[in-house]
């Protein structure tokens, strides 16, 4: 059994970390770390793990040994607790902002505070095991990137070669990205139908976009009316057909187990929606062309491909277990 | 003109009495008080009232003398509030809750603290046109009842003397009811979808209808997912048959500007839903009958005719201007 | 393997069939017959089998011998099918509302049509395993109550003995339960928001309830906005104090696996709410009282406790295997 | 007294018009024609129209001589009606696809049938006040734009100099745009909540973008979760900062009635958002600058600006009454 502890455990993708590992057969959770409810049972927090688990949270001051730890802290907190919580464990994968980019200013430049540990950040291996599986096996410090940076991963990585450097992403979020202690803005009353354009430009994730593809990305990223999902249509340049495209896809993804391409010509569901994704780690991926324009389109559950099983996913991969092992739900439909 | 002030106008209440007041040919705001924003403009708090007005909110120092004031303050601070601002105004309408029952002890039982002006109680007239039009006409103190009480109201007095004297409320209630400064359990998050029973029993609006219907109520109710929107389904006992109960709301609303009837026997729109209603002033009525069972249903906007809107019918009535002045948005299909 | 076939595979309750048993480790997927798609990849209709199933619907004719067949067929067409596909299989359980009531009278007043296989109407298990467990170990004909059926039945059962014998029971539903083939007054446009009494009287499942209760059951139901989803608030008589009434539940349910007691004082979950159980097999159930009334509740996802999860559970009774399996996925939060 | 006629008065934007025309104080409806439900009481068809008319729909045979004709029919088939019909009035305002593109190849490309009458495309003048209000005054032919074309021109226009000529919009819309009579792909339990990329290339309002803004205009529309509303999102090229594109922004709609400028630095409102504005003629534009890019945002209800609401705009214009007369309603919030 891979002994697991979780900080930040009280958050939603805390939440989502611990329904994973609680229905994972080679993970035990050994502490549900929350500075807010140490103490507090874990099913009066995440109400769908009642009769699941008699687990309490624990205080950060009880963090144990184990052979992975998650960080599910913020952004901007996560780094000033790395350094110090590393060494309980032999691995960690850290779910925040804070190690997905290898530069203390770019990270300065979007997050808008100096790096706390800058000589972590060449360390840690992107959670992405579509692009690092081999790295990830023997890896001791993994960052997984955020939600709509790996949708837009995922889309883009086929297109090298065949589109121009620049390239428009386009996003769209469910409420949950802002987490369970979103302030005003964040009312239902007040987010519920919305079309909220929060980032009208320089969205934080297009730098690690740009980093993982090799590609000039910018990114606009909207609230839309959902809890979970994330999905992004990427405009490029290129001559390339959609037979072309379909073939690059499949090139890239055929044999991964979480990736699919949903391009149809027709149908209601004929391209990526995260409408069919929750609960589930697939990214759906999709493409078409007209003329010199390519759109390139994913979607997923931002708790869980776009998080929480990514993290599992990367974990599988590190301890040496099958890698779709715990993630194997397949969404519904319809929903 | 008729000079008003609205008091806690930033709320949500206070701003759909700003949307009213301000497209209303006969009324100018001469106050918009709140003690969170004194000095900050109306439209960016309320936005969609951009283009509309120029006005400022005013702190509470800044009350002037009015011909209404309109107080949609919070319960138990009401209370505390009315007997220093009544002098400033000839009539007083209170939204809140405070006002609304003529005795201190049923109001600490629902309320869960002592009445602060007891003395005042019984000099209100409650704001439901349909039933009080004569009195409202020269009332001085005016309490416009609760949402899902005006909603039942209206869909049972016609069943005085049909019926026996026990009626089971089954509410459902869009989240603004919460107000502009709910809690975490308000997150979009956690609201979104959701079928919560707040008050499985005794909720509060329940002495209300009982004391303006005359039928012992009990009532239950539930958030379900809508931002506006009230829908009451009451449960009594009779034998009357459908076309009796057509004769008897017939009789009641016949001539009512603001309750329609909708009572069909086949169809999408068959019943009162208050899907219909966002925006206007309408109550929409209904009722089945099945051997000695009688169903009656209601629906109307939490913020209009359960609120604001019945507050400016009220004061319509009360300066002597035609009813439905400043009223008359039927509401959008589809929406 | 148990071998299973499908019927009505097409439809939304056949295709959580599906989901459920292509994911069950204990069944193999013999046919999913669909009249509609015969020879057309199951998962162009249901998108989220993506990746999970290279399975063709079947044509009715290509039914083939097989331990279990499931009927997701529709209402009023069952009892035509059944008589004669039941000899393929060696059990049967219907999903449908065909089987549910022991009497073909009052069959005909709930659906409207004479039954066409009263004979068979005595012979079939409710497949309710809380009630029957004993006797679907041995069942050969099995009939799935109705989603809001189940809700209510689980809510009441414990209340036997302890409440007088009326009960009024308000049912809200998602759009699911209305099936992919649906008119225009599900369209998104005018379903999306809506509070719709659909039945304000007398709605076909108060049969059931009566029957599996032993009260005399009275149901109104309204369409909420939700897809998945059944929640039902049962309005009774009784002296019994919140105590007694958690002791009298935890005697019917503390070893149940699929029913949870949720029955708080307070918190946004304090008590059953359908948001939390897509996806699961659960049915939570819940309890308030007033002096001499008393409140029961009840959530679950229609598609899955309300249809085709219950018939798995009812599968894995019957064949012996653990009752849980292939039933396991906990629900999401938030979502 | 305008004396009107509507065709296609039974789908969402007929209904729409009948809405404002109904209750515009210089208009009167003569006939409200439907192919579908002649003789029917046009409230049972618009059920928020239930007590403000006792209109019938008129069969296309009585349609009779008015001043104004408008034209809510569908899309290939208006340009058959309209050679016909158009000598029943002084003034005919389509609000279908038919007329809004001067060229018959360009249409055959979009709209995939040729043109049936090809001489009059060039007779029609935009239905876009804010562009074309001196031509409308005298226009005997107009045709509203679709309702993402009139968000883009209207975010587009003051751009003109400022930005390279390609821009990538991307749409988001409600299912109303879908109409009354969408099929089974626009059932409640399909379309809610989805993020449904319905034209990853080439939707068929680019062309119209193209030509009244002159830049080359590509579009992608999405689906998502919302009745009412369209939002674009314009990726442009450019080297202008948020200063002068505001200047710009103001000299183009400083003076409009129904054009607000939305651009702030934080807040949720801080960028043009559809919610705010269900069943108002508002168009809210905005805009934000990231070195050479410049993002452009409009948001409009797309049955009232993006159709019914524009249409009645013209009539004002054409008519010689105020522009706003009728169209005064401002959106509400929360909703």
């Amino acid at each position: 059994m891979i002994r697991v502890c979780v900080m930040g455990a009280a958050g939603y993708l805390g939440g989502e970390l611990l329904r994973l590992l609680l229905g994972h057969p080679g993970t035990e959770v050994a502490r549900a770390v929350s500075t807010r409810f140490p103490g507090r049972r874990v099913d009066s927090v995440h109400p769908n793990l009642r009769g699941r688990t008699a687990l309490a949270f624990s205080s950060p001051d009880d963090l144990d040994a184990c052979d992975v730890l998650l960080m599910a802290t913020p952004h901007r907190t996560t780094m000033t607790l790395l350094p110090e919580v590393r060494r309980h464990a032999r691995t960690v994968i850290d779910l925040s902002g804070d190690f997905r980019l290898p530069d203390a200013a770019v990270y300065e430049r979007y997050y808008g505070v100096p790096h706390a540990a800058p000589e972590l950040l060449g360390e840690f291996v992107p959670g992405v095991p579509e692009l690092f599986r081999a790295e990830l096996a023997g890896a001791d410090l993994i960052s997984v990137p955020g939600c709509t940076a790996t949708a837009a991963i995922l889309a883009l990585r086929p297109l090298a070669g065949l589109v121009g450097p620049d390239v428009q992403i386009d996003a769209r979020t469910g409420s949950s990205g802002s987490g369970a202690l979103a302030g005003d803005a964040n009312l239902h009353a007040e987010r519920s139908g919305a079309m909220r354009v929060f980032a009208p430009v320089r969205h934080r994730h297009e730098a690690e976009v740009s980093r993982l593809t090799g590609l000039n990305a910018r990114m606009t990223a909207t609230g839309v009316e959902a809890v979970r999902g994330v999905q992004v249509v990427c405009h490029a340049t290129g001559a390339a057909d959609e037979r072309t495209l379909r073939r690059a896809y499949r090139e890239h993804y055929g044999g991964e187990p979480f990736v699919r391409i949903v391009a149809h010509r027709t149908g209601a569901h004929r391209l990526p929606d995260p409408k069919l994704l929750s609960g589930s780690n697939y990214c759906d991926v999709g493409f078409a062309a007209d003329g010199d324009r390519i759109t390139a389109i994913a979607a997923l559950d931002n708790l869980v491909k776009g998080g929480a099983g990514a993290a599992v996913q990367c974990l599988n991969v590190r301890t040496g277990q099958p890698e779709t092992l715990g993630l194997e739900f397949p969404g519904l439909h319809p929903i």
